[in-house]
């Protein structure tokens, strides 16, 4: 077991199989030593601020990160053979009033440090849409720097 | 007559010289080996899910797809310098309660596949804006890979 | 002071040090010679079309490329160490029937152009969002490319 499976397994996460994309779009894909992930919705469903609270939704964007992680884990056979991570896009589906889509997108940066340390931070971008595919809370995409040898 | 404008024709479609941007952007930016292609609209207008349904939409993807062909081909030259389809983004109006941004997204998608064969599939972000330029029904950008030598 | 800091300065634009972020991610993240810069938003807030009027936006979406770049000579040190601008993703928050998003961050593109000269011109994607963090009208992040030796 790798570095840092060892560490998810420590915070009590254990990564599930993917699925695989249902419509036409790969999971990852390889641009030299960048590894682009295709945006996920969270299994969490509703509008934030009218169906859940911050607090849900914020949880959901953990979630997501997880299905992003066995995708990854997936694609490349061993999550130490990730560098960093560079850049991740969130966007919450928002009721009309609700402003605070960076307090739910810290619920998947925060596991990110938490998984690879500093190499985990990144730059972001947390915004707000009016709808989602399959009515999903949250959906975020990803852009991961591998290990030069990777 | 390159491979990839053979495979076009195959297919039926024949590239117009593409306008100006009216705004202050370029159409693509080279970046090292890396073409970032900027976010263009379907000349179809309106809101998916009220004034025009998915597979409309899906079709103004794909037509969506041919215009920014034809501004990678006026900037590049020739579109078999492309090595690989990164990354695309796509942004579909959607009534608040249209959530099959994927089903439309895919009309893009399974262009590039077809023009470029498996080099053309991609990591992608499908996603919901409740409004675009101009009113446009769908709005896509992409990153592209080129040859080493192009 | 370096060539675009005399740049800004002839522009009457003086660079305030930049407030950290309040959530979890990094003002920009060096990835290679790639420098991602995380989103902010606009000070001004409200709904364009409805709260402000379009040149209002446009002032505001001007005013965020002047916070990011105080968040990049922050990070980098020197601002003529950047060597191009690759990409730029702006958000306008948007009233239903507002359409005008290119004209809005037009106010970031063509500051850029006035502060870089022609490696300041860039690929990009402006696009509606009905709401934004902090209720802000605009939303804007960037991709830039960094000198070889920087």
């Amino acid at each position: 077991m790798g570095k840092v499976e060892k560490r998810l397994s420590e915070l009590g996460i254990e990564l599930a199989p993917p699925k695989q994309p249902v419509a036409n779009y790969l999971g990852c894909k390889r641009s030299g030593e960048l590894l682009y992930v295709a945006a996920r919705v969270s299994t969490q469903r509703g509008e934030v601020g009218t169906d859940l609270d911050r607090d849900a939704a914020k949880h959901a964007a953990r979630e997501t990160i997880i299905l992003l992680l066995s995708i990854i884990r997936a694609e490349i056979g061993n999550l130490d053979l990730v560098e960093s991570v560079e850049r991740m896009q969130g966007f919450v589906r928002s009721a009309p009033t609700f402003t605070e889509q960076p307090y739910v997108i810290d619920g998947a940066s925060e596991l990110l440090i938490e998984v690879f340390g500093e190499s985990g931070r990144h730059a972001r971008t947390a915004t707000g849409a009016a709808q989602l595919p399959s009515g999903a809370a949250v959906q975020i995409d990803m852009t991961l720097r591998l290990n030069a040898g990777a």
